[in-house]
């Protein structure tokens, strides 16, 4: 019998799209990208939604763009947990409490956690998946519109550019999936393939 | 500047673990097998959970094991989706009436979705990450235990080979991963490296 | 001391924008219906979606059309309220029972309750306010093509034209309002107004 | 055939029942008083819930009631809206950060959104229907003694008159609409009408 | 040092405070029960509810008439998970199946959960506690009012006298329940105790 | 009629397990403290995880083990709100704004409520039965491990030996359910007896 063996459908590569390298400890900072990583516009939700929504796309390019995008913010979600790993380094319990993060300590001790920053677990509510295909690209593209805006108010928070130099490369990343997004939409529409 | 560039953290590869060849439409069976996909003991939080709990591993070795799982767990996410869309697909409207699934046709058309079978959206509630290894392997190994008895009950409700194969195969799977999860558990107990 | 006094800042009218004459009881197609009320894309969520985005519109224009439509959807969940009165006025308790009704009446009676048809309660988690137009835009835009799709699921599931009617007079403002978003996100852009 | 067209259920009437002129930036207080929006007590809950009831309501008195209630409150959820949004007007991301606000500025930016003042979402979970009359009015009855203690306990946190003027005449609201719920809860029970 | 030791602060004594003889067998009764354990108006909620609420009454009184009720109403808890086993007792998968309960099954096989009969957890989002005894009584006496609605809803749906007796029973305890809120409320009241 | 008539299920003892004796008001650590209240790992999940899983256990030791420690849970919920009483007891409205509890104060005055500390009402989504003895236990054996995890992590947050000393006893206690857990599971497995 033919089976996929040791093959597995994921492979890891240790290596992050962007270098991430924060010199500089900034719990409070670490509390708000939390977001990114497990609120309303996080890169865990776009994974997820994008490889969820492959499945009723009409075409195998409309599966291949899903699969592609949803791919790569499992990376992006890499990226996010790393920046708040280097973040809290070395962080004391002082340090937490002053940062406001006592309660998080008593949760996760130094762990991270998918929450929108504010201590409420990511929920697939968050995203829609109707089966029609220009009904969920254009969720797609409010995504990742709405990813932009959250990374440049994130970016309004902070002056390291340590910090601002993988988040400004993650608001670029945004906005070439909207532009993929918006290409088969538009392509879409116009065969009226659906 | 060395970038990442164009390698992506996570590679895609085509073929599933485990061959899926359904060949019986079976609908209200689908509705169940979603949990698998979404519920509290399903594929989805599984990989989530070992993926985000990786950061507060004492070492690389606790790190790997838990990036292995974890990205193999997506795979299986990948299977139960392709089963869903084997088990529904060509489902006509009626059948979808008949089985229950109206709700479902009405909020994701023939689209998947990681609920509970129940309609209940997936939640970052159903997993925990203490930052404490012993704590976080013991919630892993009760993670398969529980996802072995899911699958137990699945099996329960079919008797079609097409289905039964896989599950086993996924049932298998998760005793393997408790065994590693145990492991580890037994060998940070012993070294008390916490 | 110059008060608002009597006048209150919504009037409520005693006519629906179309008539609803169901004449047919149904209640299946009502449980399913429900989504459109508390649903991810139902008529609930599109008023609050837009009556709370308005505060951070850049202009007159923008704050108008979220307003004109909030408050039209307010009157679209007041539609999907009477039919699903209408579809399961007279129901016995057998019926209801038939229908898969129990759970519903045991918690309802044959009072109507806003969820997504399932059982789960609406929640503001199905919508975003980034405070960035062209990303709330963008969001309203997706709302609409959203409650399009899952009225035209609607649709498959019923043949009586006393419920396709007022259906498809509902999609069709989905469109329209689609469109007029759409005009706004575009003069945004184009003025780089933000 | 006879439509409503152009006539919408509700009409919006850009006047305040009661004037908001807050003239001191107050981001603590904005951060506490978004309860009263999307909180388990407060203003867009209390207009979903009078507005869900009526449908059950034995007669057109108490579907007059809990309209007229439910509209009211509908003007409650701009008070608060207004008086959030006077009390941020202006800050600078260096306020916003100092007032624990640093999260909601990832999320929303300068936006309102409604949640119970930590960044939960509103849900319909706070809200019941059970379609008996008494057990509704009653919940109604409740639901006015709980708004009125938290408006008091937020007239506890400030000296500000300017918002403490319209958040007394929202507490004398609640005290009125009370009192209208229990007399109808009263007349019910005496008629047992039900 | 003086410690509480082995006396636990609840002892638990194996008998129901009304029997339950359930003697037929009935899936889908027992599927619309569970609300009464873990929905809206149910009774583990009730419990946690008055237990919580406790500690801001302003008196003796009013803390052991919480605690009184509040710890009946876990022995409640009990005689509804009483019901849902011996109305599950034996079923086979085919009857699980043919009474929509296959999720369920999947899910929890023979054990009972805390939902609203509809696959959605409890939360504490069911209940207030806003510190204030006028309040949080009114809050109580609504509690008495739904769940005795959803008791009778409940006794609709079947006319097995093995069931409707304890949900009689029960019934019968929530109006008795409500006359000792709403004593304590008006006392609280004439005395503006508060 | 043989009635349980006064006889409760449970009966409450007016004494903690260990004396509460804290001198020294400390509202950030109240508001840490909840998180073991209403959070994840809380004792109020313990108490309801464990009395809901007895139904399904295989024999009456395994039915009296969970019986005896959910029993004791509830106790532990009334010790962690014992303490929080007392760390918040006579606090200004000053005082609470100071420790990050304006919202909190909103919402509840000055009593107590089950969340994760940031807010978030407890769900039991929070905990599993699959009605599988050996996966029932196994997850019941995480909580405890996770439970102590968040006392150690509570622990680290304070010096303050009065309040040092209960929880200290609570993971004691913590450790020792584990092992009641863990003899049980060990017994069923080698038995087979599933």
């Amino acid at each position: 019998m033919a089976m996929g063996g040791n093959v597995k459908m994921f492979d890891y590569n240790k290596k992050l799209q962007y270098p991430i390298n924060i010199k500089k400890k900034n719990l409070k900072f670490a509390k708000a990208l939390v977001t990114q990583y497990g609120g309303p516009e996080g890169e865990l939700g776009a994974a997820i939604r994008y490889l969820n929504q492959r499945y009723t796309m009409p075409d195998d390019k409309g599966k291949a763009l899903l699969t592609d995008v949803g791919t790569e913010e499992l990376g992006h979600v890499e990226m996010i947990c790393a920046m708040y790993s280097q973040l809290t380094k070395g962080a004391t319990i002082e340090e937490m409490k002053n940062a406001g993060l006592d309660v998080n300590y008593a949760n996760h001790g130094m762990g991270t956690y998918p929450t929108n920053g504010d201590g409420v677990a990511w929920s697939s509510m968050y995203f829609s998946t109707t089966g029609d295909p220009l009904a969920d690209l254009s969720e797609d593209m409010a995504a990742e519109e709405k990813a932009r805006a959250v990374y440049e108010h994130l970016m309004d928070l902070t002056d390291d550019t340590d910090i601002l130099m993988p988040l400004e490369w993650l608001r670029q990343r945004e906005i070439v999936h909207f532009q993929r997004f918006k290409e088969l939409y538009d392509e879409y529409k116009k065969k009226a393939i659906l």
